[in-house]
């Protein structure tokens, strides 16, 4: 553990439609998860609206506390889509109609469809290196530790993909998840006991409801697979204690 | 729209479980409209780990920032639940054993499963007023505009919906969408222009692919039912105009 240095990231969400409700996120489970195969830490998500002032505060706050930021929205031809502009500000730099983004976006437009609002995606902060949109064409950006995508799940999932093996992580993080309907309050001493005997361990417990019945799923993270095992397989003796079984992982 | 005042809140989601996206969060939207309703715009949102120090100190500026902050998650029998905890050093408070939580879990409990572990949701922070929890009893709780509410989706909704007539909105912002085919980057110069006519409305562009076809969502929100109807309409002219109709609502 101690060679390796943890490499975190934090996660912009830029969007009203999120804030009122009215559209699910699903871009922070993706990158979650994705990130953690990388050995990258998600560590905060901030979820704003489509304000200049905010999104500017707001990078230049992460981009300095996070290895990575990614964003997420704001980046398509409306007049709602500030994010490329605001990310400019936020560097100090100029946007400006960026060469190979402007071929990509003709090269994929009818001419009559080629209009100054979706000619507005091809202009990038400058300095900015282009991501590639295997699905709409228009493109991303990455300024110095800030990947700007959009905010189309189906989209941002395959731009990153493209690009995430750029990506330098760390020690990846190795999870067990041990599920058994032993409520959490029964097992919670000795969970914590289990949690001592492995200090360095993130040992998680998620309780849910099912079938009108209490359980809870425990959690544990390490990057060596002997410690999550080891302390998984106490998590299993203990859930044996109280008379139960694990069962097969629920996602609450 | 000038004599209301806007009242704003904030969402600290915390968890690792969230982070590391091994769950998927479902109190935010819940939450973004149901403030909504009440005249409460949630600004903004951030998804922060099970650290005591991160916990304070997002605590401490956000609660300086909105009129109301809403906490998910961390207050059960666990060792990783911290929250309680971590809101009595923010508030400069004391945690303590309070009689009323108390006598509610050894209500609700067989006194086999009353442990240490599960007496500890009644440790609350000094000053603070109890939340009821109509599910599972332990209860939540409110220290001056901070609400602290369980991450289990279907126990916070439970309780939100107890306490949710206290909270003093402000003005409604009335919503009204209109989904179709024709792709934003189409729409995007024809609704700038009506975004320019109603230039304290709030028009969102939310594009969609489904069925291989492209289609976006055009929503627009202003406390005016009026303003919204007379904005929506010239959204649907819009629309005809490039030889479409409007469909049934999409939620991308």
């Amino acid at each position: 553990m101690a060679e390796h240095k943890t490499i975190t990231a934090a996660l912009i969400i830029i969007g009203n439609e999120i804030l009122s409700g009215r559209t699910q996120d699903a871009n922070l489970a993706f990158l979650g998860e994705q990130l953690n195969e990388l050995g990258v830490r998600l560590r905060e998500v901030r979820v704003i609206p489509d304000v200049e002032d905010t999104i500017i505060e707001t990078v230049n706050t992460l981009r300095q506390a996070f290895d990575y930021v990614f964003t997420t929205g704001g980046i398509g031809p409306t007049h709602d889509d500030i994010t490329s502009a605001a990310i400019a500000k936020a560097f100090g730099t100029e946007l400006a109609r960026h060469p190979e983004a402007e071929a990509l976006l003709l090269g994929h437009y009818k001419p009559e469809d080629v209009t100054p609002a979706r000619m507005k995606m091809a202009d990038i902060p400058v300095g900015a290196t282009l991501l590639d949109n295997p699905v709409s064409k228009a493109p991303g950006f990455r300024l110095e530790n800030v990947h700007v995508l959009p905010g189309v799940p189906r989209i941002m999932q395959a731009m990153f993909k493209l690009f995430s093996h750029e990506l330098v992580g760390g020690e990846p993080v190795l999870a067990a998840s041990i599920t058994s309907r032993v409520p959490e309050g029964t097992m919670a001493s000795k969970l914590g006991e289990i949690q001592d005997s492995y200090p360095d361990a993130d040992i998680g417990s998620y309780p849910f409801i099912k079938d009108g019945r209490a359980g809870a799923c425990f959690v544990v993270r390490h990057p060596n697979k002997q410690t999550v095992n080891a302390a998984a397989e106490e998590i299993v003796e203990a859930i044996r204690g109280f008379g139960a079984e694990p069962e097969a992982d629920e996602r609450p």
